[in-house]
């Protein structure tokens, strides 16, 4: 079998460790060949792809980014988009099966390919977390613990200018970044695009951590949202052209805290560095067991499905019923984390 | 309330964590009050113990060992042992209930006295990962990461001198940290304790290794056996008193090796650096979860149950069901791991 | 000896050792005894201190910040500010003599202070290295080291997308930390404020990476500026008021490279992290000897004078003939670098 | 100008970064050709090296290990060995020079592989830190950072616990790993080769740290050799045969401590870790520095000089004066570590 492999839209840590985990599987188990496909689906509708041999992914689990590239091309635009074309490309290049690595919008596209009778199996990428189908993702596990070592460096600035620090992580829909690396660093207040709060909310947290003689730690989403209408007003009247550039959500509160608390606040927002390099050892072992589990589902024909974590054990998935549902943060552990706030 | 905690047995990153999250959300959402007995068991039966307020745990989360101390006292040894004494010391000094934060011999004491009549509830502590109630426990996760960074450090020394590098880690009856630090830092070979295997199949895998040009790196579990006669034979006739100092198992597996390949072979013992210092954010969540669990167990009267996770859930069992099980690591998960081997 | 302990202006990674190293060699080598005075300079002129025991130092060697507290304060401003004053709060609290760390603002002081007869030794803090009289500030390795950690994963990010990333480091005056982080992370552009330079260099630099291959990483100090007029023009005409919030220089920088390059970029700016948390074990070392030093030269009368390094050796200087003289980053050391660009 | 290289005895991090360095400046400045020879000094004599590129070289600062391989293989024997040998192995491949990176052996026969006519440049290697002729080698600080990081974790444990930790880090005939990582670390005790010392002061230092309610962590290097004779004494009668085997010197002090003092006592020896991996962004600036050095040696026609570090500078000094000198621990240094004892 001669089994296609590509990586699709923003980077994660781990990828690079799946494309280990299925290939060595594949050759050592089955004898499969392989080939990367190059920056995602655009290698796909341009036949662009280069052998993908086992000395090819040496050492390759540690390593951060995708050695495949990435692109955010849609596989049903363009002139080789579409079923057909992409089937009439693996045809001619003898390639039998595609394993797809990528988020909501790869896994849909893969799903839609199947439909039209592709033979293509998912693995799914999220480095916010936010897919139903899986207990945790890879890349999300490495971006905690990035996150939470900047908040502990913070910290002790915080500290010493008995200042107050808003730290800004990803998360665009949902907020388990920003849930685990403020609960791991010891965060007095964690917002969520799931918990739209008010200014005041936060403020009163924050006023009473410096009551306790502490300097207030904020972490925050990039996706939370205010649920007032401050922001809003405080810019109107400014046409579109003159209205100041918005920048992050962190930019905007530490003035607005500071402002209200009289607490000098200063924002960092993490950016980048929460998505690159090395895996840890925890992203290394689930992208590897996802890799070689993608392959068991390809040798078992399960095209349409992905592979997932439930608890400790690797399972396959439809990806029609998989993708669809955000894997909000619920309540209850919104509510627990909030019992250590302010 | 007034709750006494007690931390049992070796240390672990994390069981700060644990106090911590007990002590704020029992202040917080309880106002319970603390107090801390020293040295596990020991600080029961002999009334020591000193008050817990929330600012003795600030910052607690990141910080490696128990600043309760441990040790490895019986209750039901001692002058101040067994159940009516220790009910006793908790009356006369308005202690209501105890958190007990450890093994299988803390958490089996702690049945015992809770069948007695003690208000206990338990917080698993098991670095190894070997119980089987709980999916993953706290210290696990930092002890991989710490393990696989060593890996990857070793990787570079045995690939720029063709060694063969053994590597052993933590691990006395089941290979969970061989397991997934092999399986993250790319070990040509795990040797488990679950799985004894026979020096011949180790230099197998070892030479083909090397057959392919690099160099072979095996992770070994403490508790590691082989499953031959050769060691015993090797020291016959020699009485127990000249008998060489066996040492741990890499230390007896490298020159086998050796001898048998031809490759140059070293070992590492990584010992204590595995169990101390900073937890991963991952164990810092779990572990903070735990305490805060153990709280509302202690607050439903859930006498004799104890803490644990299960997918992304904490849940309370009843010790009586959980221990005893050890968690070994299943054939699936090693058969997995084997073909990454050699 | 009564001696008081003061940390001012930003913090920096080895404060705390330094003050272990001068409270541990006080009371070990002279049966010395301290106080720590609040917040800087504001704690002298405020009579607000504490005393500082050597149990108070244990294990402050890794821990980031200052104990201390640190604020801006001027001691020549204020009611309590002034040689005469200060010196009367010494006499009533019977504090023989001051250790003052912080940057060039209050080793001016300090000697000016010193001029009018008080007792101070001061110890340079710089994170930026900007000092001429030390080979190299505590801080300053840390500083780099994390810097560096944070290239070496967005390099992976970069390479995954095809895209130039543009990381924005500190340096006011001086680009060392640029100079160094970027040439242990393999910059392919380092932008110091000592070597203004066009955009049109600049996007050269780029475009040759981008054409050999390669995703360009360009780092830059924040005290850089571009040396056209190009930023001044584009805003031309715009009143104050509606004139775009300008943002760092990465965030600048960006969109001008991708604008004339047609690479897409990204800026990513490090900020605060650079300057909290552990220090690493140079840094460790280093402000232990620097401590250790001061007392030394509290106990030779060595009043205006400071401690430094040169070469492996601590020394002392005074500070009337080291403040003044700007670090900056030599043509030889931009020139070696810059071998390595494009 | 064809330039070969090549990496003699133990690897170190920062050996690729050198490799990187030299390869660059030479490519770029110079339009060299290299070539690596594989193996140290092996690769001359049996003639065995590929061409190195520019493309060979990239992403190698951050990566420990050497990629050209390893040896202790000395030059003057064997078949192809001594300088004619090698000057016709050289001329038949049109190599002009060669670029020697290893300790203080790989030094001496360069030197003498010089008088005798060829033109060969050192690069110092040596973790310890041992060669009197820079002021700190590469490897070192990478060292240093990692002994400092277990001594951090074996703290927590040994805090927990109350017991005594025994650390061995390296250093055969010097103390530099172990004063510095000491220090870094907060020891209480730092046993170097330059001091010898008896039990008797060993276990009065370790007591008083009890004493004063702490847990006593000693860091010995390798090289340690206690100045009385009880070992010697304990094993006397034993013929060679049957003398149990020593062990390091971490292993043996332990129980000595444990027996005389009381207090439990651990022993960790640090090993290979302590010397593969990705170096410190420190060690990656001082090697890229040194390769890039060697260059300009190599076009200065500098033969028999090697590149070193004093103060901030890169210098060329004679191999012929800077080896033979053992850079000790001085006196002073090891009086300023150990005012911090006990």
């Amino acid at each position: 079998m001669k089994i296609g492999i590509l990586t699709s839209g923003g980077d994660c840590p781990g990828l690079n460790a799946v494309i280990r985990g299925a290939v060595l599987n594949g050759v050592i188990s089955h004898e499969a060949e392989f080939v990367g496909f190059r920056n995602g689906w655009r290698g796909v509708v341009e036949g662009e792809f280069s052998p993908l041999h086992r000395h090819d992914v040496r050492g390759l689990s540690k390593q951060g980014g995708t050695i495949l590239g990435s692109s955010r091309t849609n596989p049903f635009e363009g002139e080789g988009g579409g079923p057909e074309n992409i089937q009439r490309m693996l045809d001619e290049n003898g390639i039998d099966a595609i394993i797809a690595i990528g988020g909501e919008g790869t896994l849909t596209a893969a799903r839609r390919l199947t439909d039209a009778g592709l033979k293509i199996v998912g693995v799914p990428k999220t480095i916010d977390n936010d897919l139903a189908a899986t207990d945790y993702s890879f890349g999300f596990d490495t971006a905690v613990e990035i996150a939470t070592e900047a908040i502990d460096r913070l910290r002790t600035t915080a500290e010493s200018h008995g200042r107050c620090m808003v730290v800004e992580v990803m998360g665009r829909h949902v907020g388990w970044i920003a849930l685990h690396s403020g609960m791991a660093g010891g965060a007095h207040a964690i917002l969520i695009p799931e918990q739209p709060t008010n200014i005041e909310q936060i403020c009163e947290w924050v006023e009473s951590v410096r009551d306790r003689g502490r300097a207030p730690l904020v972490v925050v989403a990039e996706g939370f949202h205010l649920d007032d209408m401050e922001e809003a007003h405080s810019h109107k009247g400014l046409d579109a052209f003159n209205r100041p550039r918005l920048g992050g959500i962190a930019e905007r509160l530490a003035p607005m805290i500071e402002a209200r608390t009289g607490i000098e606040s200063r924002d960092t927002v993490l950016g980048h560095i929460q998505r690159g390099g090395a895996p840890s050892a925890y992203d290394r072992v689930l992208a590897t067991r996802l890799g070689m589990a993608a392959i068991d589902a390809v040798y078992d024909g399960a095209w349409g499905s992905m592979v997932t974590l439930r608890g400790t054990d690797i399972r396959t998935v439809s990806i029609a019923e998989a993708v669809g549902r955000l894997n909000t943060v619920p309540q209850s552990r919104y509510d627990e984390a909030k019992i250590l706030f302010g």
